[in-house]
Order: C-alpha cells, then structure tokens, then sequence
C-alpha cells in the first residue's frame, strides 16, 4: 500500500525543496479527489498517503490530521477569493457595488467544490470542530475573508459611519457562511438561485443604508451587530 | 444484555394498550437519557433498548430507526412549544409582541436540550438527511411551528399584506432555525445573549414595518422571501 518510501523528505525544512513542494502538492491533490470522490467522512490519511504515492509518515510530516488537509483547502480557496477580488475591488467605489463584487467571487470559488460541499456540514457545523469556520484552526482563512470585506467597506467612497464600519466586516463574514450554506443545499444550475437571491439582498442592503442615520434603527442594530460578532464566544 | 425480553408487545395496534405505552415511553426516556449522555452519534438503538430494560426487536417495534426517536423529540418540543404559545397568544393583538412569543417559547422549550444539542448539528445540517428540519420525515414537527408562526402574524390586529402574510411564517420558521443555531453555540448564562439578539431583532423588524408598503422595497423584498423559501429545493 505504502511502496513509495524513497519520497520521505522528513528531514527537509522550510522553505521546501521543489522535491518537496512536489510532494506536499502530491498529497493535497490526492486528498481534494478523494474529498470529491469520497466525501469528508471517507477520507483518511492513509488512503490520501496512498493515492498520493507517498508513505503515511510523509503525509503526515506535511499534514498532521485530515483538518491540516481542510484547512489548507481553506486558505487556499480564501487566497484565490482575494486574487479574484482585488483587481474588481479597483474598479467600483459604490459600497454596495463593492459588497457584491466579494460574496460573488466568493460563491465562484466555491464552485469547484459545489458536489462535495455536504460532506463537510457535519464537520464544519459541530461548535468544538477545528473545521468550524469560527474556530482558531480556521483564523488564517477567516481573516483573509473579513479583510476583503473590511477593505470592501473602507475603500468606498460612500463608507459607513464609523461605529457600523468597525463591525459590519464580521457580519457580513457570517452573511458570506450562511450564503454558503445556501448555496450549498442549492440545486439550481450553476447555483443560479444562490447569485440572484445575493442580488436582491444587496438591493435591500443599499435601500437600507440610510436607515443606519436614524438614531431609532441605529442604536439596536449597533447592539445586533455586536450580539452577532460573540457567535460562538 | 436483553434481559427483558418478556415485555414484547409486537404484536400491539394502535391505540396502544397501557402496557405498550408504558414501553415506547420508556423506550423514549431511555434514548433522551443516552442523547444527553454519550450525544446523538453514541446512542444506538442496541444500547437505548438495554436501557430501556426491552429487547431490540421490541424497540424497533416501536421505533424503526433511531431517526424516528429523534423526530418523536422534534414533535414532542413542538407540541409542548404549542401548548406554550397559545395561551399568551390570545393576550397579546400586536404582530411584533405576538412573534417575540412564538420565538421566546421556541427557545424555552429547547432549554432542556442545550447540552447535548451540538451533537446533534452534524446530523440536522447534512442535506439528504432525515433529521434536517427540510427534510420530509421533519415535516410533522415542521408544520407545527410554521403553523404558529402564521397563527402569529394572521391574528395580529395589524396583519401583514397579504402577499407578506403568505411567504413570511416559511422566512420565520427559517429565522428561529439559525436563532436555534445561535443559541446552541451561546455560552451565556441561560443563553440570555440569544434572548436579548431576539428582542433587538424585534425592535428593528417593528420599525422596518412600515417599508413593506413602500413600493420599491416591496418587490424585491417578496422575491427575496421565495428564495429564501425554496431552500434545499
């Protein structure tokens, strides 16, 4: 099962050798098929080792758990989001417009991963799970996210008021996980139903904005926004 | 470990005899017992029947599968959540205080449950699986609480339009889920930070009222809802 020793590359360090980049990136792709062939659930180091071509120690010296495999998925995903972002983020000053250009490059990176998704609920959702979106294992990729849309928000040119700027990144992160979450149990093709419902919340969003000036609306939503952020804590 | 198997009742019919009701209840006790010790994965139907001091074939009588023990619990917090709302719904004419009762009652009834909820989240949130609250085995204890919700809004002395009024119980039944959500995650004393979220959501929802009539929030707003509504279809 584990004929390929002669690739232990145990002993190497940071930054890896392309040896080592080769294999490490071996593991990862072995572990995304079976992620995708297999589910969450399925899928074990052993066989990702094995699919990978490389010993168990290996995989393990790159990996220690399935949940390192997840969240380097993590990252990896949050990273292409900022890539696909950025140059779009130049191109818009509306905060709306701005909004929209993050959720819907988020959704299109999920895409990939649209059949699989399910297979990860279970994990993702138990409150003590590192693969929980809210849990320290998970803080590299969240800050990426809540970090587009802070810049979303700080880069308009019509931003919020300060109070609403200083929290709304982190809701609209927990909005971004419960659209996931739709679009997760969406089997409309291509997740259509998923971008238009993102499409009219935005409309509701942007007819909403002046409310944040009433001294009425502003007070309890501030305290919303606040509860909101202690999800989990 | 099946001692006693002398408390067969196979052959029982509906309406059970006082002697089978005694079993299924302790059949059901048992299992809440093993749900709140070992968590919904622990708890197999061999170990609830030990318990229960029946044989397995006898607990199977009475419940198929360890779903249909979980979605008796469904039915039983709603029914009690019910019998909790329709007394302070008939003193209460105002829409918003009406829906604040529905959805305290709904938390207090899941109190009991707060411990051993989480254990429960892997298996509710996974698509295809008959403990999602989408999912048609759900539907007893699901029609239920949508059907407080509408009891809610059309005894109102201030109903919603009626196209509001059609889609919104669906959105509210929705909203208490993710509150539930909310709540399972919230270690606050008595969970009292969901509680206050839920009075803070209630006192924005009043004041947006008034936008259900404005022309150009309602369009999107009702499409918005039967998106929202179709979710997991």
């Amino acid at each position: 099962m584990f004929e390929n020793d002669s690739e232990l590359d145990g002993d190497s360090n940071p930054p890896l050798t392309p040896k080592a980049a080769r294999t490490r990136t071996a593991i990862r792709d072995a572990a995304l098929r079976s992620f995708r062939e297999h589910g969450f659930e399925a899928t074990s180091m052993r066989k990702v080792a094995a699919d990978a071509g490389v010993s168990v120690g290996n995989a393990y010296y790159y990996f220690p758990t399935k949940t390192h495999l997840v969240q380097e998925l993590y990252v990896e995903v949050q990273e292409a989001h900022r890539d696909a972002v950025t140059p779009l983020l130049a191109k818009t000053a509306d905060l709306t417009d701005r909004l929209g250009v993050v959720f819907r490059c988020g959704l299109d990176q999920l895409a990939p991963f649209h059949g699989f998704a399910p297979s990860f609920l279970g994990a993702m959702i138990a409150p003590e799970s590192p693969l929980n979106p809210l849990s320290s294992e998970s803080g590299p990729a969240r800050d990426i996210t809540v970090g587009l849309f802070r810049d979303a928000v700080t880069g308009a040119k019509n931003p919020l008021p300060a109070e609403f700027a200083a929290r709304v990144p982190q809701a609209l992160w927990l909005a971004y996980l419960l659209l996931s979450l739709y679009w997760s149990y969406d089997r409309s093709a291509g997740q259509a139903r998923s971008f238009t419902l993102l499409d009219l919340a935005l409309r509701l969003f942007k007819l909403g904005l002046p409310l944040t000036r009433m001294p009425l609306v502003r007070g309890p939503l501030l305290q919303l926004l606040d509860l909101v952020g202690q999800v989990g804590k």
